[in-house]
């Protein structure tokens, strides 16, 4: 192995920083909280925006760009807004720096002090909403579908590598509506879209659902979610749509003429993924030899390693690497022949699995003369002699297998994690034993909520919301539920 | 019209501003200095970022992602890029926000005071730089090819959409190499990449020079320029492109061993272009009823409007419209049908040609009879009747010309103004009547150059990169000088 992997096993932690950072992901910076995406790792996020983008395009939507600073005085117009925002705000408080009058070096310049104080933007409902006051008078300038992909700022106390950053990037749609009916359609298309995104390209089944009052979003009337299960049984909240009612439009006066010429607030809707998805993603896939990346995001599908003795025929082997590689990219795939002769083909293996490359294909002296090459799928291991001839066919359908497999898996493992409980006690063996996803009954108050949190660490991910019916008894404080809703612990 | 526009003539500042809000590009915010892209604006944008990013990419760079937030002692170490920077810097002071104790609202937290200042990047070189120490060991990790697309701040005390503003958005490449010959080939790499898309998707011809030491960025041994000419006669510096030494291998410790097992400190390149070049678009091929984008960047590339006569034939001019729209976009071609009925066909001719849409395809009621279209172009305002069939061709072939026409007229101004003065008389008649670049002499002092430009408002622009020698005399001082050098007032 060219760098050493902590092994799940030994310490699930430890195995996902050694995958994000040795796997060319992204690095801790020397700003606290900060990460630097790694070329590797912004390769993989392009692939996944470009995917979301023309998704979110061809459900009719359009990118903008909004300030990244936010005025106070917006930021605390909507109350629970800020009240969910407050603690966790960087602010800009000066614009000049000056050399130190005691000494090397700049200080802040204590006469360049604003007037008002600028948030870096944790999200933008407040600047965006404040914008679209001037853009909105009748209800043919509606729905505004407008989305942004930006950097955000929370300042977050622990932070891990994509997972929780200070700052990080990521989408947040901001939409407008007529009526509340249209908005909500719009959220539950948006969920639709992020389901879509995480099980047919990220290979991660999610259980789509609504979360209660106390896990909704600042400011939201409704929050829709997706929620992933990771291989250590904990559940990821990996996408995230609200309706907002009018609550944005009144904290910022936006008000329509109707078709009947009646003044009324417009509906919102906000909805956003980051990369923390490609958190995510290490954790659901990966091994204790590195990442498993899905092929239909992997920055490159397949590499073509040459296994050369000293010089001989390596002239041949170079040729013929380079045809295939040629084939493949002709058929649109991914694919970079690595003839570096610095490293041996061993230390080369290690490294692209480390790096999750969904398909190697090997080319030896022996497979010159047979026509044929070696191709191992990193998912499975699986190695198979394939000839050369319609190599670029049996690559692409392979791609496509690798893809269902992955999804297969995920699923079966998560379907193997859900489990019911109807008493305290099973929740808890559950959840310490197990993990995973638990559908026990609850009672419907957040006083209940927090008790089972404190008590066991888990949270309610969710109301699923193809959530069949139930009579039932809340697990903490036996009063009556007509549902289970889905509890576990969670990133 | 639709909405009035200032005439270049009457007020060229107010044309600009008219055509970029009225326009849908971008408008002001209620953040000092920053703007609010939207959407036609953040499209052409994308259409800009993309071919730009393909074209970095073909060229062996990949994109990374490195911290908004550079801590004030980083920013300090190099001292020519403090120096430039610190009077422009917004600093992070807080972490976060708390109720008012005396009344509603927030304030910050005095408790959360950081540290260390944070400042928002106005240019990346000290944080990745800072990052690069831990990524280079040995020759074998050069050269180094990373981009990042990037939003910015430098607190402009006068600000103006698109060509100054607080916050912009940006890609800046950073490099690293073992040879300062390595280095200065990629700058001039970067500065014919920049050249080339000015030109060839931008339709804007460009001077590729190289700055004098006072307009040199902030830290940089050698900055590379290419300048465009605005149809005020006003220069617009449209990118530049860096040959930054080892100022910042020094400054950050960041050596290497070379083939010889010897240390020594990295070379770098730095380089960028912003949304800036958004405004030099608007003001090199804009007229008094709108923009007027070049076709290979333009977010729409044709629009087909129906002259509709009430209801008479209507589902047939819906028909025939949405056909050809299809048989359009199946060549490539981005279009649109306006089907919108609240809209007389006037207003929507009026609308896009506000908006710079190259082509426009009018259909009517005889157009149906006798199969044909009128194709208007949006440069010239030539129209043509022109046959359905193979209009997809037809189509393709103008926008193509559209382009070239649109860079020989640019051109052809350009030429226009570029004049030689010998004299400070001449050279200060040709600024104020004529406008445009003035080649002339300058004794190579950075005091004439200061002189000139307090007399005249006239700065370098650069010293071209193809300036023949010839012996001179500085209009100034009449010192010697061995060459003429590009003059303009400037943007």
């Amino acid at each position: 192995m060219s760098k050493e992997i902590t092994s799940r096993e030994k310490d699930y932690s430890q195995w996902y920083n050694d995958l994000v950072i040795k796997g060319g992901l992204a690095d801790h910076s020397e700003v606290r909280g900060c990460m630097v995406i790694k070329p590797y790792g912004f390769a993989l996020w392009e692939r996944m925006r470009d995917q979301l983008d023309r998704m979110f395009k061809d459900t009719g939507h359009v990118n903008a760009y909004f300030p990244l600073f936010i005025p106070k005085s917006f930021f605390s117009r909507e109350a629970a807004h800020v009240e969910g925002f407050a603690k966790e705000c960087a602010v800009v408080t000066h614009y000049r720096l000056m050399k130190d009058p005691n000494g090397g070096g700049v200080v802040v310049d204590p006469t360049a002090k604003l007037e008002e104080e600028l948030i870096i933007r944790p999200t933008s409902e407040t600047i965006i909403w404040n914008t679209y006051r001037d853009w909105i008078r009748s209800w043919r300038d509606l729905p505004l579908l407008i989305n942004q992909w930006a950097n955000v700022v929370r300042w977050e106390m622990r932070t891990r590598l994509f997972l929780r950053t200070a700052e990080f990037l990521w989408q947040e749609g901001h939409t407008a509506h007529a009526t509340a009916l249209e908005a909500i359609a719009e959220t539950r298309l948006i969920l639709d879209v992020y389901a879509t995104f995480a099980e047919e390209y990220m290979a991660l089944p999610v259980i789509k659902g609504v979360k209660t009052e106390s896990e909704r979003f600042a400011g939201a009337v409704d929050t829709y979610c997706i929620e992933a299960l990771m291989q250590d049984g904990k559940a990821l909240q990996a996408g995230t749509s609200h309706f907002l009612g009018q609550n944005f439009a009144k904290a910022f006066e936006v008000k329509f003429s109707d078709r009947n010429n009646q003044l009324d607030y417009v509906w919102a809707t906000s909805w956003g993924v980051s990369t923390r998805l490609i958190g995510g993603l290490v954790m659901a896939h990966g091994d204790d030899d590195g990442l498993i990346l899905p092929p239909r995001i992997a920055p490159l599908q397949a590499v073509i390693v040459p296994i050369y003795k000293g010089e001989e025929r390596k002239e041949a082997l170079d040729a013929k690497g380079r045809e295939i590689a040629a084939q493949l990219k002709a058929a649109g795939i991914s694919v970079k022949f690595d003839d570096n002769d610095n490293n041996r083909p061993g230390f080369k293996f290690a490294e692209y699995e480390l790096k999750g490359v969904p398909v190697r294909i090997a080319l030896g002296l022996r497979d010159l003369d047979n026509a044929s090459v070696e191709v191992a799928r990193r998912d499975t291991r699986a190695k198979n002699t394939v000839p050369m001839e319609g190599l670029a066919g049996y690559i692409g359908n392979l791609l496509e297998n690798i893809q269902q497999a992955m999804y297969d898996k995920a699923l079966a493992y998560r379907e193997q994690h859900i489990s019911r409980a109807d008493t305290m006690a099973e929740f808890e063996r559950l959840l310490d034993e197990k993990g995973g996803f638990v559908l026990a009954h609850w009672d419907g108050t957040a006083a209940t909520e927090e008790a089972i949190k404190e008590k066991t660490k888990a949270t309610i991910r969710c109301i699923p919301l193809d959530n069949p019916p139930e009579e039932g008894k809340c697990i903490l404080t036996g009063k009556p539920s007509k549902q289970r809703v889905l509890f576990a612990r969670a990133y």
